[in-house]
Formats: C-alpha cells, sequence, structure tokens
C-alpha cells in the first residue's frame, strides 16, 4: 500500500475532509478570495489550524490554476494511504457486510458506489487491483467525502478474496441475472455477508460467480433494461438495511 | 411544448434511439470509419433505412467534430418534442406512480433519474418549469436512451400538479427527514401514489412538503449522510418494486 497525494474540491468534501482527516497529511489549501468558500464559516474555523498551508488567491488566479465548475473557491491536497487491509477490517460483528466490485471501469460509479455504501454503513469496500478503476482524484471527487470512512481494500485476486471471506464466516451474494437467481428481496441479507457486484456492461466474471454462495438478480419493469450499477447497489443495501431494522 | 434539437452518441444510446424512435426525426448521423460504431453489426442493421442520413467521416475529422470520450464513433442528431402532457399520462393502473423531481440542479443526476425510474417501471416523471435542469442533451446522453420511454412532463407549480395527482386518486409521499417521516419501508407504496424527492443540498420546497400526504426517510448509517438523490430515488422505487412483487 502506497503513500500517495490527491486533491479535492468544493466546500462539503473539503470540510468533511477537514474534520475527520484522521492520518492524511494536509499538504496545501488553495481559496479563491472572491468566492463562498472565502466567507464560509466552517471552513475559516477549520482552516485557523493550518495558516501556514493556505494560499489564498485571486479570482483570476485560481480560476486559471483550478477550472473545475464546481470549486466553490477551494482546493485542497493531500498525501496519504487511503487502501486499508482486509485482515484488519473482517470482525464478529452479527451482520458484518463487504461490497465486493468486480471490474468496474468509470470513476463517477466508483465514486457513487463509495458514497452509497458508507450511507448505508457497510464495513469494507473490495476492488480488483486489475481491469478496475482505481482511487483517482474524480473517484475521491465524486464520492464527497465518503473515502475517509469507507475501508477500500484492492485485493489481487478477488476469487481468493470470496474464499477468505468465506473461511471467516461470510455468505457471499452475486447480483446477477441468471436462473439460479432469487429476486433481490428474497435473499436474506442478515449475518455475515459479502454482496458482490460486477462491472457496467458485463457483470461478474465467470470464475467470481461461480466463487458465490447465492445469486440474486433485480428484474427490471420498464423497456431498456439496464439499471446502472449504483442504482443496482442502492436498492440491494437499502434492502439490506429493510432487513436489519424491521423486526 | 415545443420541438427541439438534439444530439445523442454511443453505440447503446444510439441502438435504443434508432430501434424506438416514435416520432422523434432523426436529423444526421454522422459515423467514424476506423471505429467501433462503423463496424457494429447491430448500428449498420438499423441504419439501413437513413442511408440519405449518414456522413462517414475519418478518424481525425470525427474527433475534431465530436470530442466526446464515450462517442464510439457514433454521433447522431435528431428532432422532436420529449415532453408529455400529464393528463394523458394519469389513468386508472391500481398502482400507477409519478416520480415528483423538485428542483434537481445537475444533469448527471436527472439523466441518472430517469434511468433509474424507467428500469423501475414508473409511469412518469414530473419536472417544474423553473429552477430544475431541464431536457439537455446531457441528461439525455446520461439516461442511456430512457428519456424515449420515461414519460417526462414539466409543470409551470409542482404543488398544483400534486393536487391535481390528488383529486386523481393518488397518494403523495415526499422523501424528507422530518419527526413525522415514517422509515421508508413503513410506507406503503401500493395503489395510485406520487413520490416527491427534493433538490441536491435543499431537499423538498417547504409549500411542495406541506401538500404531501405523507413524508418518509431513509435513515443513513454511515458518517457523511449525504445520499445522492438518485441513490435515494432507487432504493425508494425498488422498495416500491418489492411491495408489489411480494406478495
Amino acid at each position: 500500500m502506497s503513500k500517495n497525494k490527491y486533491t479535492i474540491y468544493g466546500i462539503n468534501n473539503c470540510v468533511t475532509f477537514l474534520s475527520n482527516k484522521n492520518d492524511f497529511i494536509l499538504v496545501k489549501i488553495f481559496i479563491n478570495q472572491n468566492s463562498p468558500a472565502f466567507k464560509n464559516d466552517k471552513i475559516n474555523a477549520l482552516l485557523d489550524n493550518y495558516n501556514d498551508k493556505i494560499s489564498y488567491l485571486d479570482n483570476q488566479l485560481f480560476n486559471k490554476k483550478f477550472p473545475f465548475k464546481h470549486s466553490q473557491g477551494i482546493y485542497l491536497e493531500f498525501e496519504g494511504i487511503i487502501e486499508k487491509n482486509i485482515d484488519e477490517l473482517i470482525n464478529d460483528n452479527k451482520n458484518s457486510c463487504f461490497l465486493i466490485i468486480d471490474q468496474v471501469k468509470d470513476p463517477q460509479n466508483l465514486g457513487q458506489i463509495i458514497r452509497t455504501s458508507e450511507c448505508a454503513g457497510v464495513d469494507g469496500i473490495i476492488l480488483p487491483r486489475h481491469n478496475s478503476v482505481h482511487l483517482t482524484n474524480v473517484v475521491l471527487q465524486v464520492s464527497q467525502g465518503a473515502f475517509i470512512f469507507a475501508n477500500i481494500c484492492i485485493e489481487n485476486n478477488i476469487v481468493n478474496t470470496i474464499k477468505f471471506l468465506q473461511s471467516n464466516g461470510y455468505w457471499i451474494v452475486g447480483i446477477e441475472n441468471s436462473i439460479e437467481s432469487k429476486k433481490w428481496y428474497e435473499m436474506d441479507y442478515k449475518g455475515k455477508i459479502g454482496i458482490v457486484v460486477g462491472s457496467e456492461g458485463k457483470g461478474i466474471r465467470k470464475l467470481v460467480k461461480e466463487s458465490c454462495d447465492f445469486l440474486a438478480t433485480i428484474p427490471m419493469n420498464g423497456k431498456i433494461n439496464s439499471l446502472n450499477v449504483t442504482a443496482a447497489i442502492s436498492a440491494i443495501l437499502f434492502e439490506r438495511n429493510r432487513q436489519l431494522l424491521d423486526k
């Protein structure tokens, strides 16, 4: 796991980061002197400890350096390790849940998945090292700060990771349209569980699918039959939350 | 309701359009001669009827004219009216459902909402004419062809639209975190129903909220507490589908 440099921007994103920066090292903050961020009380309170790291720029220079539509006048650079070690994340919580993302390619999708998963309260997100989008700045930006809490693991071999989870008492459910698939709400998501979703066009790879203990699918009611992977994950994770809450 | 010119690109998007173009008028198609689209059998079969509308361009010229990352070598212009009239959409289906989107600003979000809603089988989507993103090319592109089937209405006054739906036997549920809100799965979504969601940051406007018959909320289990509006809609619409399917 390597220490990397990342950047994020926008008031909400930066407030979440500055309030919860954990072991990340803040490298530099740039503020536009004619911007909402400059006058934002939350931002100013949080920046009190970082006076030596702030550069105040005028409107023209800021927008030239950081031409992002939604920057709101704040841009920050930090350094650290986002990736977590799965050994430290598996736990004995009765309803521990990991989301396994098999080869999603689009950084917008991965960012949204991280955000939704964090809101839904999963224990970790597992990505394959190869043929998957990684933790780019776009992914972090779209996650709206959720990357800080989301416990993201990057694994070389997803089949081995599934076996590792199974050997630790996790059941694995693949979300895939197949003859053997149950409807998504007929699946029991209580207990220690891993939920596997596949890439945007191709679904879960064959060997990964064969490693799953169960398969579940979300039948479509429309004509285009192409639910975005992030929408499918939201439907599944909140169905799990319903089952955990609804006694 | 005015006839407008729109553009979309990418193989899936264009295949969906060409297979289901309804009353839309195809104006022009541009194909990159060195691209996946040029060799795509589905595309070529669908283009048989439109020989007079196709321009084949070489790689350099196509990419200069259409610098879109995911064009896959196909770009199409069409003309028509996407907007529908709500009077023609309300119906006597036992489980008719409208989604009312109060002032969503982001075209990516609206495009995803249209896609998810079409997959989940809602009867129509209602947008306010003012302070909302409209049916831009980005919205259509992100919807992946769902705009053709999604029955989108644009209304001047959402409170009046809610009253109109109520007078036609629809119950209105606002998705909003409030003391009176039930948990999202405790709400009964069966029957004729309108589901109201608010804008990204601000939620549902006060007067719109006061017009709702019920309020429901999705409690968060994480630390960031900021579920994307598209993820919330997916959770709600598939909870509705669960209730309709699960007898």
